[in-house]
């Protein structure tokens, strides 16, 4: 059993997190800590967790988190990054699902997360966790930078036509879609059900967060990464939706044959049949991303359509995934959930 | 493994008991036989149980169902009752998940279901499926009309006081709202999205199919039960939250421990701390009843309120719970996943 | 044109109230005041009002204040009790869309408002704002306490019964259902679309403050009432049904014909034909109140079905039914605005 | 008075129409047919009209719209077109809020509606609709065909740029989002709740018939343009979204002050402040689009945020502004209801 640590964990990604460990065959949940909330048993503020996990919130703890093998961050940006270089010191292994070591440039990580790095050094060693690029690498990381929610479904469904040359890589338009989850579990007037339901918008239009985060991602793979990114907010719970458009350099390409090839090996990849239109509940509560591809009116814009959950496949699961890599496990141990439909 | 046929299975209830057992240890899914459907992949139907169950609805075959362990009927009322006679001469166990086995009056059966029975002698050997109140006759019984969702929600909170004689029987209150899942997966204009949703209603009070069968339940417990049944349509996919007034015939009862002791031991209902408000979300997807008790203003009028997923402990779940019970499975064989929040 | 100053009005109660004075052909919108958002244009915060209101919010200032002919209080509850003795000093006339002036008895306002009643003179001459029971006396009302949103569907549902002895009013149960702007505009985690979409819950079972509110007026017109009330919490906007129930004296009486002549000259209470039920969204935006009368099993339980819009009739548009009355324009000035469905 | 005739009038586009010419100052409605609903009255299948329709259906009688002053059509493609000729020879007008008048060319019609056109020569003479382009031509029609409702939000959003050359004509991407009311009120699976509700989805990626009339609508401005257009399906009732890409030719051309002059005069074209993000709701039940114009990261790709409600500026809504229009009437009469937030 791998002894877990959870720091925060009292907002979605944290009770999904808990939902997910509380039913893995290999964890072991030791204990998860809150400041605000010490003392509150888990299940207490998430009653769906009642008779499945019996901790209580605990006061962070450094000597605790440092027996553990294993801690996940669940926290706002800007707190891991303090707490993490004395933690692999201590031979903790450390998987962060919030931002502070994904950007790889300090000087852009300051620029958009409004305070300068902590820890420059670790960073440098922390590995992205997207596990249909960096598997190997995630294997023996010691440090896990868990990619965000936009950033996995827009990498997915660009990946297989960039990687091969397949789109101009300068003028990719992404534009996205999520349910309110993504805006976390903090008292806000914006994202009250009265401000959200029944309406549509797109918000951080002039600028986003994981808009560094996934052209850093496609650099890796292309030259010349020119990309628009808009999200936008869906009055739904869970959910994200990327519609990706390029401008194909081959429009006679096999595109539905690239995508399966790509994702042939894929545990948590599905490329739909040529024709389809994923929905967002196709996936809700499961690890998988799912992908279509079309070229409209067999022109050279290529459409592609990537779905997953923003809190599984875009947040938790996806760190649980890293996790059975990181440890050895069956890559699907504690993943098999089908999702909730309808 | 137990081999098992599906009947029917194109609507929620069937989505749902599929998403159950490709997931059961036991159970070995053999075939899914619908007329209409006949051919089409289920996971092209439900695009969440790709990579999950690789079956296609095939035509009804009474021989292979014949050579099934179980069968399980998702089917619209009326249609089991044609063919269980033969299935359980064949030596086939079924578990009916309409209302054809519900009612043991004959006479009331043909009255709110508009036919006459089919097989009365084969009626009165069913078994009704509330393992909560039945679970020994379950398990050795051939055929388990498996409970409507309102009736699970009701009889599960008036219970505990029915049975004790805490409350007066004659002039119980069951105010009962459920998801519009419960209205099934048909075209129909009523339950489009723009129809049902940002919409709240009360319908079919003049009378409703689970109002005997609500009564009947409780007529085994209790003499004289006088039942007044409002069912509500709320705007959401799953969950129903029954509100159950009656009149207390000892105001100094300890409520709480009483409820508590009448489930002690039971796996699926979990009876909440003094003062609690049960969700609807606390159990989506989960096998779960929440309950709470109350008395407002210390006054002799009792409030309780029960929740469950229609859709599992209202249906596909206590159907699994069932036959769990019959094979002499651990009763929680499948039925462990955890509540979907958000 | 009446001239009218807004207090508060940051809250859905207020932009409710703003959209129906900005339609109003006799309302003059001559300021409103917001101490936090002061300097702020209300379109800024509100954007459909623009085009409608070219109002910034202004800090409270009691000389402008007093210089209206009309000034309505949308602010919390113990905020208007601070001001209106000097606003009816100065010939202002009020209506408090909050709670201060609903409770007649100090006592229990103190009680369940945690805070002393400031003005209990004022208290005493205030009148309540339901037209269909108190028209005449909010002629010539200096002070209007507009009635609570559940406090208005419940009492006109029950009335009609109550007035002519129909029941009997000690076991009255009114199951009542809300949507989340009842729960007002402020940074709450309870209240976000996270928390409250695809769930459903009952709330404040031990005690509600609308529940001394309602029998207060059930009191006034029949002695003895006895009232359970339970509130819930439906996952949409806007809308309030409320599921009365209560046992008739004469199980024989013609409930339709007695509804149809109690409200056949109120212009905002729409009696349904009999085996009807009100959906929510049928006054949606809309100043009226729906109301259906059941009989089920022909038994001596009645069901009474009645719903508003929490925000018009059951606030801002009762405000301005008060608003005409009080200054003998027609009383449906400003309020014919037709539900919107979908 | 102008005498109203509707023909169709039982789906949503046709309660919306009634909605808005009940409260219409000018609008006399005279009769409005169905086949199917032939007897019932209106207000019967939709409640929000009780008191304020008292027409109930009748069969189609050519003779009693031939004494019209102006026949809508709210009809199914293809019925508009097989009456109208004879409505236009007994000098009535005519306004189809269907499609049969939209595509000016016959055999681009016959491909997208799948039956060639019956009355070629009427749609000849037959005026798009939009009266912020052809104002003029509206005036003195006979017969409007009435835009669609992403083609209004598609062209409002892209005409100030294409007709000043702002934009490279050849590569828009239009990305829209639509609430459900879209699909219309028709018994059908894919609109139920518990199909569309806690989902995103893009549908008809490889063709949809408003892909013709946008491009049709922009051609007239712009020569060579090249449309991507993607259409999604919001979980909400009403409202659509056109998020549009383009790439601009002077990337230093200030496009706030463009779009400002574009519609300083169109009383229904709302322009936000610079930074601004529509939402939907802004707009719900009222006729107004409004526009937001961002450049991120200050690059040569505009992005353009255009939002109105599906049912109203993008169908009965500018149908009656038509009507204002075409009969000399204010532009604005019947049409200044504000928009319902929350």
């Amino acid at each position: 059993m791998i002894k877990i640590g959870i720091v925060g964990g009292t907002g979605y990604t944290g009770v999904e997190l808990l939902r997910l460990l509380a039913a893995h065959p290999d964890a072991e949940l030791s204990l998860i800590t809150s400041r605000s909330e010490a003392g509150l048993p888990v299940a207490e503020m998430f009653p769906n967790l009642r008779g499945h996990v019996d901790l209580a919130f605990s006061e962070p703890d450094p000597e605790a988190l440092a027996a553990c093998d294993l801690v996940f961050f669940a926290t706002p940006n800007g707190v891991a990054m303090q707490s993490v270089p004395a933690l692999l010191a201590a031979g903790v292994r450390v998987i962060d699902l919030a931002a502070d070591f994904r950007l790889k440039d300090t000087g852009e990580w300051a620029q958009w997360y409004g305070q300068p790095h902590a820890c420059p050094e670790v960073l440098a060693e922390a590995v992205y966790g997207l596990p249909e690029v960096n598997r190997e690498a995630i294997r023996s990381a010691r440090l896990i930078a868990n990619p965000g929610c936009y950033p996995t479904a827009v990498q997915l469904g660009l990946l297989p036509l960039l990687e091969q040359g397949g789109i101009e890589p300068d003028r990719i338009i992404a534009d996205c879609k999520s349910g309110v989850s993504g805006a976390g579990r903090k008292a806000s007037v914006a994202t009250l059900l009265c401000e959200t339901s029944e309406s549509f918008k797109a918000y951080a239009v002039p600028g986003h967060r994981h808009w560094p985060e996934i052209r850093q991602g496609l650099n890796t793979v292309a030259d010349g990464v020119g990309l628009t990114f808009v999200p936008h907010l869906v009055p739904m719970l869970r959910g994200i939706h990327a519609t990706l458009y390029a401008t194909l350099t081959d429009a006679g390409a096999d595109l539905q044959a690239l995508f399966e090839q790509r994702y042939a090996d894929e545990p948590f990849v599905d490329v739909l049949p040529a024709g389809s239109h994923p929905e967002t509940r196709s996936v809700k509560g499961a690890n998988t991303c799912r992908i279509a591809v079309h070229r409209p009116q067999d022109g050279d814009t290529v459409v592609i359509l990537s779905v997953i959950d923003n809190l599984v496949k875009g947040a938790a699961g996806q760190a649980v995934q890293n996790m059975n890599i990181m440890f050895g496990l069956p890559e699907q141990a504690g993943l098999e959930g089908i999702a909730l439909v309808p």
